[in-house]
């Protein structure tokens, strides 16, 4: 077992009708804030007036970076940061998805950088001096409004790669499942593959704690149970809630620190959204039941039983083979036919074209020292079982 | 579903042999520092010269306060102030179990207060100027180490009261397994009964939450199972470590601010032992049972069935009623037979003189606001039961 620190320094207000706090909060770090958001859902929703009114009715000052694209590029990030050094502000309000939040972060790390903001990424250089972030989450997905981690692409370089810095905790994040209840049916569905991909991941770095074990089978259990209820009625509460709050802790500090070994579809899907720009939570989804099936081996095969077991009610007197193979078959009942996502490649528009550079670029991005180690020919097989 | 806030600031550095890291962090909030502790057992160890060595290597002057007692009193908080004021410490070290570390977390937030520290806890005052407090915990129970919460006694008033303000969260808390080897059967068997119990307690005021109740699930079961291997080998690093972690969840803000009612076992328990000074555990083993048996429903029931289903193994496909017994059954197995506790207060001396008392000060301590409200004769129905 590991030592470990664990460190989660995020306050979250969850609930709905908290935004009037939002002046108070970011007053404590001053009154300039830039505000990061994507493509305009929030005018929409009506989100936007809302934040407005708080932040004026606070007496803060708001300089806008609008339109950050899933997938957010470091071409915004970079205009971003033109913008706030300019206004001279204090913090970064990130609202939206995970795309908008992982911007946004990433602005706040590298505002005070003096060099190129891709550089840090390049380099894995921390900083110390990242401004305060606070958080608006408008989709259940990726975590990032509770942990220290960003994605960011570079399409020029067909690169899409993580960084991390202990500032990008954002210091604030309201999570409120109301505003959850616009997100479609398609993205809530891939959010909740991407939800069940990071405890999944997680849950094969295993960190011999029982009880990091079992919160990881209950957000997994949570996405399952929940999805289906959530894309049948978008304004359950219930459901919203309890998806919303299980996709912070799939991905938070207190299941990673007591990680042992590497993620692995991960590193696998980031290549098939950085070569052909697809939402992540699909390739996760398509890629997730390939690489149990690549992985199962009579001393894998107890573990995914267990997951099966826990989380979907395969029965637990099952051959441990047998087993983890009714594991594979009910995720992907779950994903293909409960919540309706692609389930190959081809169904996507995506061939083999590509196939050797992704796989070395999974391989760069960790796939050896995953918890079945594999090289490029293994990536390249897996790519080819998901066509 | 509540609106809730979550918040836990402390930083827990878990593992063995990082202690080095004490003078650095406690040098961070000045050089003076107040050392709590409590009966001596940690200078046997040799705990406490590694202690003042760190402390001294990393220039801190040491001002000490021995001798706190299970389940410590307010006049020794009294005496830690004096001194701490007298030396002008910067912050509080605390050292040991539950007991230690609540006499000095609430050390810490009285020095700076002008009146007597029980009007803290009899106006349930917050102050917003707690020392810095560090803790080292030598035990798996209270939980005291990432939480905000000390219970004190003043045994003049035979009054043992809980008392809580932000401020008592430790900055940093260290957690090394390897510390708890030395914790004698008695005490192992006594604070997983006390972990047991705070998730327990939990699990009975639901949060709506699955994830969070599969987190309360997993730390339940830990102590089930690890708690017999750390009986057998008090050297178990895995054992010790699953439990302590364990011991940190059940109780702090990640499953008590989703809580939609009050805890029933404790406040019987605290009267227990605010009247004979017996161990917190020991009481919370005697009474949880007979406070399931006591609110045993067919409203009840279902839960109690899914409890023991995901923590003793009980037959999911009984009815439940019967579900919730053999749940009961084996409860009172795993705590008087595995973990080899009393079961009945006559066994411990206790008669029931005061009853009476002890049912007014439970129901003032919100026993009618459990999961299923009781008042003073269903209060002395239940230690009626415990004889």
């Amino acid at each position: 077992m590991n030592t470990f620190t664990y460190d989660i320094p995020t306050r979250v207000i969850f609930g709905p009708d908290q935004l009037s706090r939002l002046g108070e909060e970011l007053g404590n770090f001053g009154n300039k804030v830039l505000l990061v958001y994507g493509g305009g859902s929030i005018k929409k929703t009506g989100l936007y007036d809302r934040i407005l009114e708080a932040l004026h009715s606070g007496g803060i000052e708001v300089t806008e970076l609008s339109g950050v694209e899933p997938n957010p590029r470091i071409a915004t990030v970079r205009e971003g940061i033109r913008r706030g050094r300019e206004a001279g502000v204090n913090a970064v309000l990130a609202v939206g998805g995970g795309s908008s939040l992982d911007c946004g972060k990433f602005i706040a790390a590298a505002m005070n950088y003096p060099g190129d903001p891709w550089e840090l990424i390049a380099g894995r250089i921390a900083v110390d001096n990242c401004l305060p972030i606070v958080t608006i989450t408008t989709m259940a997905a990726t975590g990032s409004e509770m942990d220290p981690w960003v994605v960011i692409s570079d399409p020029e370089k067909k690169a899409k790669q993580g960084y991390t810095t202990y500032g990008m905790y954002p210091t604030v994040s309201f999570l409120d499942p109301t505003l959850t209840y616009s997100v479609g049916k398609y993205q809530t569905a891939c959010g909740c593959a991407d939800i069940f991909s990071h405890a999944c991941e997680t849950y094969f770095s295993p960190s011999g704690m029982e009880m990091t074990d079992r919160l990881l089978e209950g957000v997994m259990n949570t996405v399952v149970r929940f999805a289906p209820v959530a894309l049948r009625e978008p304004d359950n509460y219930e459901a919203r809630a309890n998806i919303l709050w299980s996709a912070s802790w799939a991905i938070n500090g207190m299941v990673r620190n007591t990680q042992r070994c590497n993620w692995s579809c991960h590193p696998l899907e980031h290549q098939l959204s950085a070569w052909y720009d697809i939402t992540h939570g699909l390739g996760l989804a398509i890629v997730t039941p390939r690489w149990m099936e690549a992985i199962l081996s009579p001393e894998t095969a107890p573990r995914l039983h267990r997951l099966g077991t826990a989380v979907f009610g395969v029965d637990a007197d099952l051959e441990p083979l047998e087993g983890a193979k009714a594991t594979i078959a009910a995720l992907k009942h779950w994903l293909f036919d409960e919540l309706g996502l692609a389930s190959t490649l081809h169904e996507i528009g995506i061939g083999d074209e590509h196939f050797a550079d992704m796989a070395r670029g999974a391989v760069a991005n960790g796939l050896p020292r995953g918890y079945v180690p594999m090289d490029e020919a293994a990536a390249v097989a897996l790519y080819q079982a998901c066509l």
